[in-house]
């Protein structure tokens, strides 16, 4: 089938080149948050704004159309998980959501997301909840046009997930959220009871930033992130970013005077890059070479930073080397202090603060409060009043003021509704993944004790990583598991971490 | 005139839109040479000839060359020195040059000047002059036919130095530079029959990188580069990129051992970027907001490193600054020794390590190269002998090999034949805008001795910088000097300084 051949290419050299372009982009948005001089912002800006016009203009050119049109039906497509397969379905799922969207619906959430964050950065720093609220029901009016432009399997909230985590359905999230929720309510509860706590203190003492950056390059290194192909800097919110097959980049803060911002953070941003870095370079820009979704992508840096780097296992290995680092704060520490000192558990706030076990009580009220907000069982004006009483009934907590409370994220301001989720997805696919990891390569933890990290990196890029789009994360997760996605390994894990710690 | 000034505004637009790929080129070309990892050089390439590609094609739209058509005779064309003028006369320039040259000669020369200097840089490090001939020869020759092209008003080499300082005639060029060698080569001899030679060793000492750096960085803020419109960085072979209308950055290297390097190549690049600066932002990628020429570059950067950075009052201010910071290494060095050591002359071999008076020999003698062999007066087997004779001849010495001989630059390796003129009319052009700065503002000694730059700065932003090319080189020296462009200034500069330095 000579032609479908043909046409295939063209559409992968046109792909390829956009790729190009989203690449250039990713490079300009990386320089914008690490370098950027100050004065810079509003060129920076239009030469954004034109690349994106460009992508944008390639995404819906219509020939994709008619050549996906030829292409189904032939061989090529006839397998949705080979290399051709994946890149025909993922093609025409994107160019179908580009389609079904009106031009004026595209362009009027592009602007009102811009100035609610603007509007939002205001109400945060104000406490003024009321002078965010009215963009806020915009911008919810907006999303159920959107749902209801691309349309959904369920329910609107379908729809908005399905940007972030293709395919998912709300009642599955929701479904596991719950069983999720059921269990770690009373695990938190009975932590609390047990009356011990860790002295968070040893974390919160001198640490030199030369030596964190040093220890940083090290650990990320050593976990095995490429510095060949990828730098690690700073910037005031970390990120990772891609910006071509052989180069990704992650980014930290350092806190002079708290442990935990920078080490953790690098082995989550190195848990990110190590995905990316772990992808097809041949198929770079290319389902086959693209990351599954924002799920699978938490599971990886939510795995490497907290299944293996808040394990005790990682801690035989690693803390001698970070006494050595840290001599003044951390010479007279035991290791079982410093390793309970990094895994307190406690109810909190703010949910980029939360521990491993309380932050998916943050997530699962946020989940469940966009559904009712879309579904109109909720209206904005009344927002902050059922943020609090699930932050009570979830958590034990109150929100001193909304600052604190539902002002305290930047995503619903950007139009970003559906995305809370992929975080507690990550978590639990991170934990079902470790699970069967440790499974295959038997005792995952006498290899950490002994500093080895490739055994397991190089099992993620096979089970998963080199896999890219070709399955969607829900099938990625019964491939590699045997079982659909659930609490249980998540839940499994956190008692057996907490029950010795906590004496539960 | 309305039609006139939709045409106008449409250019103007077209052209906005190229200068934001280009500075977008700019800013990945910065990265590469600053930060990208190993591994990202070859899609780094890819995304940088996408961009080039697309530039290209906007700049041969056969529409340009119709709405300059229109644009001819009209008002807004009249003064080629307002704006519109200007701004229709240089694309006009610009888009005749490219339309002229056909499209296989371009690749040729672009695909010979990549090979060129891939083959250079072997023939260099094995000091093997042969293996470079055959492929200089063949760009010999399609520079010739460049030039016919081009075409030329009196020699195939003035449409070369077109390129890089536009208007410009090799005859000018070669009376300029003959007058100042008649001067140049006695001076030297003078100087080296004195007797007396300043104590280098004093800025051979330990000079720690941390230092250096925050020297560097102060010393730029104090002459006037804006740190909120750029940034300062470390790279191997240090330059100026301008990525945007408030983002110029300026690069440099450090060597722990040696004074001069970091802090007058620092001096050097903010000299280039304080003129970018002092482009108008609102005519950014237009004509009447881009600089000159490279001659007019390299005047802004030889006049902060040169002549203001060289001089004794400069000193006067800065001395105790530099001996606050590395008071092992200075702190006993008297000023009248430490100044003598930083204005060393002595003939040398190397271009990039000659002194202020002796560079200009160097320039000369590569021009007069470049002429033979452009006109078939020297072939290019015999360009190592002519090479060395010419060395013997200006500078008294001869290289031991071709490595440090015919070999050390990059130039002509990748096709710039007609670009080393402009470092030698750089070094004309600030000795003959400094003289009149002198004049105008009546003792720029005092008040760099008082550590007052800003005067010196404004003028050049007011007489030069924020002239854009509403004036060719010729025209502005012309303009702010009220004379043509002479070897005499610089001569005057360099006795006035060297005569007591050396007891001429």
């Amino acid at each position: 089938m000579p032609n479908a051949h043909a046409t295939f290419d063209r559409l992968a050299d046109h792909y390829r080149q956009i790729a190009l372009l989203t690449s250039i982009e990713s490079m300009l948005g990386w320089d914008e948050r690490c370098l950027l001089p100050p004065a810079g912002g509003d060129y920076r800006a239009e030469q954004m704004t034109l690349l994106a016009g460009m992508v944008h203009k390639r995404l819906t050119e219509p020939w994709i159309g008619d050549a996906l049109g030829e292409l189904a039906g032939t061989d090529l497509a006839a397998d949705p998980a080979s290399n051709t397969g994946a890149s025909i379905r993922q093609w025409k799922r994107q160019y179908d959501r580009k389609v079904k969207l009106p031009q004026s619906l595209v362009e009027e959430l592009a602007r009102i997301g811009v100035l609610g964050q603007q509007v939002w950065e205001k109400a945060r720093r104000d406490d003024d909840f009321a002078a965010f609220a009215p963009i806020l029901t915009k911008i919810i009016e907006l999303k159920r046009q959107q749902a209801d432009a691309l349309g959904y399997p369920e329910c609107r909230y379908d729809a908005l997930l399905d940007d972030f985590e293709p395919g998912e359905l709300t009642s599955n999230v929701a479904r596991v959220l719950s069983g999720l929720r059921a269990e770690l309510v009373p695990l938190v509860a009975e932590i609390a009871a047990s009356g011990r706590t860790p002295d968070v203190s040893l974390v919160h003492r001198p640490f030199p930033v030369a030596q964190q950056a040093a220890l940083g390059h090290e650990v990320a290194a050593k976990i095995g992130f490429d510095f060949a192909r990828g730098r690690l800097d700073t910037t005031a919110h970390p990120f990772c970013s891609g910006l071509g097959p052989h180069d990704c980049r992650i980014t930290t803060r350092y806190d002079a005077a708290y442990f935990n911002s920078a080490f953790f953070g690098i082995l989550h941003e190195a848990g990110h890059a190590i995905y990316e870095q772990g992808l097809r370079p041949d198929w770079y820009g290319l389902p086959p070479g693209e990351t599954v979704s924002l799920g699978i992508h938490e599971s990886q840096s939510r795995l490497w930073e907290n299944l293996v780097g808040r394990s005790r296992a990682f801690w035989q290995h690693f803390y001698p080397v970070v006494q050595t680092a840290f001599p003044q704060s951390l010479a007279a520490v035991p290791l079982d202090a410093f390793y309970f000192a990094i895994n307190d558990v406690r109810p909190s706030l703010i949910r980029v603060e939360a521990d491993e076990a309380t932050y998916n009580l943050h997530i699962l009220l946020r989940f469940e409060l966009e559904q009712d907000l879309l579904n109109g069982d909720l209206s904005v004006p009344d927002l902050p009043a059922a943020w609090r009483d699930k932050y009570r009934e979830y958590l034990g907590l109150e929100p001193a003021n909304d600052a604190e409370g539902v002002l305290q994220d930047i995503h619903w301001s950007g139009g970003a509704i559906g995305y809370f989720a992929t975080y507690s997805l990550g978590n639990l696919f991170a934990s079902q993944f470790f699970a069967q990891a440790n499974r295959d390569l038997g005792g995952l933890a006498a290899q950490f004790a002994r500093g080895e990290f490739a055994p397991l990196r190089t099992w993620l890029a096979e089970k998963i990583h080199s896999q890219g789009q070709c399955y969607t994360a829900a099938q990625l997760v019964e491939r590699v598991t045997g079982k659909p996605l659930s609490h249980a390994p998540l839940i499994a894990h956190l008692r057996e971490k907490l029950g010795p710690l906590y004496g539960l």
